[in-house]
Formats: structure tokens, sequence, C-alpha cells
């Protein structure tokens, strides 16, 4: 990490700035994923989030657990316990200066398992699809953090 | 991005640090709310935590779920799941440069509308309150995204 | 912050680096704990994750909620809620140049603390040693960001 001064400005750095912000949007959509669910298919966990329907007892229906809505909320918690990690390892990565094609490997392979979980999530695709790209996620993670470790230890 | 190096001593910089601090601690605020609810409302999960009690049969029924507890829990996951993106594209935003008078107007109206957030979830107050809130703090974080995208995109 | 420029080559920011890539991995170990527990219990969420059972009966009887992974589960959303704000207030915290001894006193102090959580909360000890290590993780934050908004305050 000796000239990490430089690194900010450097093609790794941007390369990160763009692929983190990337999977974090993603990230996001799953918000607006569990809005749209429960939304069209009237499934609420407040009282004060079904004030479209008329009488008290139809709105106390409405505040209830539905399956579809509770497989994106798990999706966006598993993207919340796997992009964190990822921003956080991987932004002490791009200070360490590896190489760019090395560092562009990462965030890619990184991106894309992210992608491939959320899509084999909601759409509950057949097993180990989303294992698999977990895993790929994870050895990504787990290899930036191994660079960090051994180029920045300092106990 | 060219001159990043010189935006960390920025002004901009400053700004960011004063606000990512300032909505993470109140992020930081519900963990504690949760506890005072759990305590005053005698309501754990845990039970190892119910160790007031006397007999045993006191302390299972302790391990409970209570709306009030869950409606704060709601409301800090939602903040996980809507700081950390900001907290992650606003430092990279930061590094892109731009004015200060408009990176003041994005953090502090993503600060504003995250604790109209809160007092609307934990109020139960009439919506749509807490559906523009949470709204306009998404609008906040992809108009950051939207500059460092185009700002840094290296793919 | 006069001189943050320099600081990220500093000792503080390997410093950071290190004990933050540290604790992140343990975060992540619990993903895979959760994993361990539920392929060893076979308790699972989502009903494509048990295909190894033989007949669709079995199958939805997987699908269900044990104690020990929800256990896991709370323990891993806790790391969350207090690893995200010490890796980001820690990293602003490192930017504003402290003195090298007190940085690693935080830093050292707060993941030993979230260690001693983690064995705690896993193995059910007795209270209040989670409440405990919970208080001193707490604390630290706080104290790195009151450093942060004393020395970089920009409103």
């Amino acid at each position: 990490m000796a000239e990490t001064v430089h690194m900010i400005d450097s093609e790794v750095f941007l390369a990160f700035s763009t692929y983190a912000t990337i999977v974090v949007l993603k990230m996001m959509l799953m918000s607006l994923m569990t809005s749209y669910f429960r939304l069209t298919k009237q499934v609420f966990s407040n009282l004060e989030d079904t004030n479209l329907a008329k009488t008290t007892e139809d709105r106390k229906k409405l505040v209830r657990v539905d399956p579809d809505v509770e497989r994106v909320r798990r999706c966006h918690l598993n993207d919340l316990e796997n992009i964190v990690p990822f921003v956080v390892i991987g932004l002490l990565y791009a200070l360490t200066g590896p190489d760019l094609s090395m560092a562009l490997l990462h965030f890619r392979v990184f991106v894309g398992s992210r992608f491939i979980h959320t899509v084999a999530y909601v759409m509950a695709l057949p097993q180990p699809t989303r294992a698999l790209a977990f895993g790929v996620g994870l050895f990504i993670t787990f290899s930036m953090a191994y660079r960090v470790l051994t180029t920045a230890l300092f106990l």
C-alpha cells in the first residue's frame, strides 16, 4: 500500500467505483421489487400502509405475510450480507494497487454472480444455481481480503 | 475523477463525512430504541436475555414477539437497506468533485428524509408520509449514482 | 482533516484496513455458519433448497424454522447493524489523522468485542456477557464518531 495516494486516481479505482455503484443499485432495486409485490398482491407489514382499503376489517386482513414477498426480502437481506463485505473489502483492495486485469476479473465475476443469484432466488431456479452464485461471490471477496491482509497487514 | 486526490481534502468531503456520520449515528440509535422497547415491554428473542424473571416458566413467557418491537426493527432494517447505499455511493460521489452547493443539497435532503422516515415509521404516521420520505432518499441516491457512473464509468 | 491525502498511506490507515477486513470476514463467517446449521439440521427457507429429499411431501417438511438457525441469523443481523457503522465511521476516523496508539486501541477493542459478542450469542452464554460486548462496540463507534464530528464538522 505504499503508493495508495496515486491509486485513487487509477483505473482500478474507477473500475471499483463503477462496479460498486452498479451492484449497490442492483441491491436497491430489491426495495422497489418488494414494494411492487406488496402493492400488486396487497400484502403489508403495517396497518397504516393499507389505507386504500375501505373498512378497518378489510385493512387488518391486508397486514399479512406472503411467500413471494418473503422470498424477495430474503434475497434482499442476502444482498446486504454479501454486497456490503464486497464494497468494504473491494475499496481496500483497490487501494492496494492490484493489476487492472486482476481487479477487473474480481469485480466483474462478483457483480455477475450477484445478478445470477438474484435471478435464481426470485425465480426459484433449481439448486445448485443459487448456491453456486453465492459461493462464487463469497470466494471473490475472500480472494480480495487475502490480498488486503497480505499487502497491508498492520496489527 | 481526474483530480480525486485533492478532493479528499475538500469541503465536499468534509460535508460528506459530517452527514454520513450523522445519518449512521441515527441508524445506530435504532439499536438502542429496540433495546429500550425490549426492556420496558419485557419482550425478548433469547431465553438467556430474560434472567430478571424468577421462574423458568416466567422466563419462557418473555420470549415472544411484540408489534412495537417489530415496528422498530423493520425501521432499522429499512435504514440498513437505504443508508448503506447512500454511504457507499455518496463516498464515490464526493470523490467525483461535484459543486459544493449541489453536494450539500444531496446530503441534506437525504439525511432529512431519513429522519422524517424514522419518525413516520415509529409513530405510525398516516401514509404517504413514510413512502414519500423513502422515495426522496432513494431518488437522492440514484441522482448521486448517476453522476458517479457518468463521471467515472470504467467497465 | 487538513492533511488527509498523506493519511491514506499512514499506519493508521493500514491498521484500519487490517481490522476492518478481519471483522468483515468474521461477519461473512456467519453466512457459512447459517449454511452449516441448515444442512446439518435440514432446515430450509426455500422449497428449491430441499432437493436432496425424495418425495415432495418430505421436501415441504424441510421448509421450517429452527431455533438454532434463527439464533445464528439474529447474530448475523446484529453484526450488520454494528459492523457497518464501525467500518463507515472508522474509515472517516482514520482520515482525521488520530494518534496511532489511540486508533489501534479503538480498532482492537471493537474487533475483540464483536468476537466476544458472536461467541456469547451462538453459545447462548449467560447475560450480561453479550450485552456488554454489544455496548463496548457501540461505545467505540460513538467515540470515533465524536472525533470525526469535532474534526471535520461541515454542515
